[in-house]
């Protein structure tokens, strides 16, 4: 790295999922790093990840992780559930830029604050099955009971825009009955588009059960890291375009949905072929 | 082609999807076709088809025929609507192959028994904004009158299983309601998911709609296709194993659930890299 650490400070931060549901993560991280430059990459083109393989989540994480290297970002936020828990581990060996993923800052904050130690995690087939969140909720408060359901209709009905509609409250009501019986205090909104679900989720679970966002934490996190690293850009210049945007599909819908929630505009979203 | 007609007559047929609704047409495919082989070929890795672009499920079905055709298959059946809809006139030009799309077949039935020429068509968001059925059905019909409704919630209902649920009625139900205003007689099923809906569709449209099952008149097509060619297995004589199915993710959750739909019991879905 010829790079000196100055420069690598305004480098901006390279933020992957497999679609939009990691622009809450970097919605997050623009609100509380708004000096922070953003590189964000939707592979739109093999969405979801959910209902995928480790092994597919390893190959196609790795090839952003590539794409974004060569951006010249200083860090990666790996902001989508399913690739955290199956490829995060992994790419970590093969890359040396600092990584984050968005399980272990919604985990760590749930096993902290949780008081009757029964946690309940809601996500893709994909997360709940790796079992992540069971085991690093563990490696803070061994004694705590992780309760996990997959709960794949949420994904598309976040797409198709029925946030607050009745039959989103059924479903969910139906994915929740679950955890109410079980006697949880903390549910982690373990997939990065359900916190678009959350006033719903409130309304289902009532004001007992402390709803833990990991995309807020996790920008809590990153400031850590970078901070840590000093890496953190501090003196508020700004280089080039502040966000960028990349999709391997469908640059349009990417767009349109982007600016229904981000605070600021996205005026153009590029497309790659990731796979090449 | 050093090939024989006779020894192409015992090839087997291409058949491929997104993952597994195309399983519908190739069940379809065993009934009509009892002697015929199959290899079938289920893009599990970058399902789904119905929200990606065009140019991207162009990409996406050359590299599946390539394999298919290496494969040593004597026709391909795009057994996707969305992929039949987007790719089949492009890869058409590209192969010497014989080919057949779902599209067509349904279309073509549903125009020439449609009564009062209203005819309503369901699919994903790529079938129904592509406008193939108006066109195709409008091509034996000029008179139709199309209506063509996008209903994503349906496939991933369909794989979680709830295929009678009351949730899945609900849904199908303000979905439909569209048609039930419409006057419509015919409803084409434009997703090879759509057939296993088939009981839950017809509770909510009475029976003054008759329901077009592409899958049931792409295989009616596919036999005529091959009369005509000289193509068709009429000796009987079964060289190798009859049905091969390949998936490029996830091979034993699609065998889980080709032996729920299948006629036959699948022992094996062997794992490809389709994008290399």
């Amino acid at each position: 790295m010829s790079q000196s650490l100055e420069n690598r400070a305004h480098a901006p931060i390279g933020v992957f999922d497999s679609g939009v549901g990691g622009l809450t993560v970097a919605r997050e991280i623009m609100r509380q790093l708004p000096r922070e430059r953003i590189i964000y990459f939707g592979d739109t083109a093999r969405l979801p990840y959910g209902s995928k393989s480790r092994e597919t989540i390893i190959r196609y994480s790795r090839q952003i992780i590539r794409f974004l290297q060569e951006k010249g970002v200083k860090a990666i936020v790996v902001a989508c559930n399913t690739a955290s828990a199956f490829a995060l581990e992994q790419v970590r060996k093969e890359f040396i830029l600092p990584m984050i993923g968005v399980v272990r800052p919604g985990a760590k904050v749930a096993a902290k604050t949780s008081k009757n130690g029964r946690i309940g995690v809601i996500g893709t087939e994909g997360t709940i099955g790796s079992q992540i969140y069971t085991r690093t909720i563990r490696e803070h408060n061994p004694k705590a009971e992780v309760i996990g359901k997959p709960c794949p209709l949420l994904v598309p009905l976040v797409e198709e825009g029925w946030l607050k509609d009745p039959i989103t409250v059924e479903i969910a009501t139906r994915y929740l009955d679950f955890f109410l019986k079980s006697d949880i205090d903390t549910l982690i909104m373990g997939c990065t588009h359900y916190p678009l679900l959350r006033s719903t989720l409130r309304g289902i679970l009532g004001d007992a059960v402390n709803l833990v966002n990991p995309a807020y934490e996790t920008a809590r996190s990153l400031k850590l890291m970078l901070e840590e690293q000093g890496l953190i850009n501090d003196d508020g210049e700004e280089a080039g375009l502040k966000y960028q945007f990349y999709v391997s599909d469908a640059a349009e819908k990417f767009r349109n949905f982007a600016n229904s929630i981000l605070p600021c505009e996205i005026e153009e979203a590029r497309l790659v072929h990731i796979e090449e």
